[in-house]
């Protein structure tokens, strides 16, 4: 079905066509039959993806951005891995502590989810470098045991890019822990300036961008339900 | 504090400051002292944003772009309005049924989440534009029962920006729809291709942007746990 040269990865054409197929049925003008041809070419294209993407391993993942939804996607990933009855772990880097209403959402999985708040608050309210940075090395060798148990399928590591950022941990130390990570587990990262060594370990990396913020342009407060 | 003029908003100045201090502090080569003072003036530029924003409202957001997290940082959200004891609902466009593991975590909250899925499937699987047309007007009533219920506190519309792509909703239809809300009510819109006037209505929009993606460089198919 293919005509990608047998040394040269399909897979970018194959997404290239399935992106090109959908555009062009959602212009206007189509008749019922030419879209329902489109459609079908557009199905045998998703099923050759499909066929081409076959490795299933657990994955390093990194959010950042200046954006929101870095932490938030990586509650919806722990969600997805407690619906299956995965053993999940989250370690938060910065924080002392957890928002109430993340805390009771956490509770509802007593035996599944472990999570630990080991910062000490923000940068700005410490104040003291020494402190953080100690914190930061606890809080790493917390998340190592969870790292080097192979019973925990998806493990958070909430704004530890932060502590990357801030030199409080060590990029090498980080890649070397993440490395101890069983095959099938997968492992979030998250916070703004991800450093560059840790982008190209990863496997899947997203960057979550400010397109409008209601605390910028209008002087919206962070809301219940939505930030916290 | 501030020396910004009166008619203009002070908010885009102290961002960039707040910014700039906690960039400054990463920097080697700073005592503890310069760090400790650093971090004094950042906590005062914290303490003045936070004084600047004191709207309370229930959002507009829009999560869009070809990243994954657009759904996934809607349902950490969803997770967190559940922690408040709100009440919520989901609705889902495009997919006719939830991921088993979707399932399993939404009914931990009989009594405060509505969760539907009445989409038919992906486009290329149906093949029949008229029926998605039906199907889409079809989820969309149901979607206002909820915005106009004020006591639903948070609504996730998953996917419905690919019905505006497709044109199987019109964007004046979904804009009369979300005026209809509560002030308090979080309304938020997932998938690519946000039509441009729904970001200009939206008060929180945020890109998730492609950086690097298993699928389509190491052949990784979708993984339980991060994907469904």
């Amino acid at each position: 079905m293919t005509s990608t040269p047998a040394d040269a990865s399909p897979t970018p054409d194959i997404d290239a066509t399935a992106d090109t197929l959908t555009e062009e049925s959602t212009r206007s003008g189509l008749t019922a039959e030419q879209y329902k041809r489109k459609m079908e070419r557009r199905k045998a294209v998703q099923q050759e993806r499909l066929a081409a993407r076959t490795v299933e391993k657990g994955l390093i993942i990194v959010h950042t951005g200046n954006g929101k939804g870095k932490t938030t996607a990586a509650l919806g990933m722990v969600l997805r891995s407690l619906g299956h009855g995965y053993q999940v772990a989250i370690i938060q880097f910065i924080k002392g502590a957890w928002e109430p209403a993340e805390k009771a959402v956490f509770e509802k999985w007593p035996e599944q989810l472990d999570f630990h708040a080991l910062g000490e608050g923000f940068t700005w309210e410490t104040q003291d470098r020494d402190r953080d940075i100690a914190k930061a090395h606890a809080a790493w060798d917390t998340a190592l045991t969870y790292i080097r148990n192979p019973a925990y399928r998806t493990i958070l590591l909430d704004e530890v890019n932060i502590a990357l950022k801030h030199g409080f941990l060590t990029v090498d130390q980080v890649l070397a822990g993440l490395a101890e990570k069983a095959p099938d587990t997968h492992i979030i990262l998250t916070g703004r300036g991800a450093p560059k060594d840790l982008i190209e370990a990863a496997d899947l990396v997203t960057e979550m961008s400010l397109v409008k913020h209601p605390f910028r342009e209008q002087g919206v407060k962070a809301q219940p339900g939505i930030e916290f």
